[in-house]
């Protein structure tokens, strides 16, 4: 086939599918949806472990980094500072992880893991990924590096206007 | 270029883009941090209406079907029923929708909008479509209609299974 041919069959194939709600017209729409489906599929596969997908993504960065202040690690997972403060105490009380104030200035806290902490993202290490495996497993498998690279693409540019930029290497 | 050759070159692109953050491997942190993203384009083009994507979503499901009661409302947008009745008195606060006791069964809530209601959401359109257009703009245009055609099948493939289906035609 040739590229206009595909271009043009692409086209018919989607405004095919925007016939079934026009919803499936708005970009935003379907991305809050699909982050609703991942939540689903990702509570699904850990409900053993009671670790939200925010609250893992935060003790992964800890497993990764070690002990950091709050506001890096709020900009490390590209969450806002807010968020970071409310997860925090939570995860504390579980025991999961330790926070004190930095001695260098008081106004800094320094949050670390505890080594159940460690334990619970190791333990917890298959179940995430077949909740990631599950959330694209109905794309084809060249498909899906397709829209993986587009995803990363979208977040890349867009990431200094996001309100809570996420920091690069 | 044959299709073993786009392949192998797209899977080398993602490797590449990959090791800019370990956090670009994992599909669900991609579509939390490009809903975050969408968000944020759209409060910045919508910011003089003070109306977020949520409450715009609801509010344009009442204005293409009239009134309705809160959880078929609830359904046709795919939100829980308790982010629903959250938003609603919101919404009722400012006149821009009116709620009443279903006549022929009491523990039914009817809603629709009133007239300032239907008047935001006209008025909002515009604004509304350059923030979804900014949240695909930088994939090139032929991308964007792949982009979305894979939105929607993993939306309509994983629909059942997440906790609030969509109400599809």
């Amino acid at each position: 086939m040739s590229r206009t041919l595909i271009t043009t069959s692409i086209k018919a194939e989607l405004r095919a599918a925007q016939l079934k709600s026009r919803l499936f017209s708005r970009p935003g729409f379907l991305i809050r949806r699909l982050h609703q489906i991942h939540t689903g599929l990702f509570a699904d596969e850990t409900a053993q472990f009671d670790v939200s997908a925010v609250q893992y993504s935060l003790l992964t960065a800890l497993a990764e980094h070690g002990e950091m202040d709050q506001n890096t690690l709020a900009l490390e997972i590209g969450l806002e500072r807010t968020s970071v403060a409310e997860v925090l105490p939570r995860l504390e009380a579980r025991a999961l992880l330790e926070r004190k104030r930095s001695p260098l200035d008081g106004r800094v806290k320094l949050v670390k893991l505890t080594r159940l902490g460690g334990g619970i993202v190791k333990r917890m290490d298959a179940a995430v990924q077949r909740a990631h495996d599950r959330t694209l497993e109905v794309l084809p498998e060249s498909q899906r590096d397709v829209f993986m690279l587009q995803l990363i693409r979208l977040v890349e540019a867009n990431n200094d206007q996001s309100m809570v930029p996420l920091r690069m290497r």
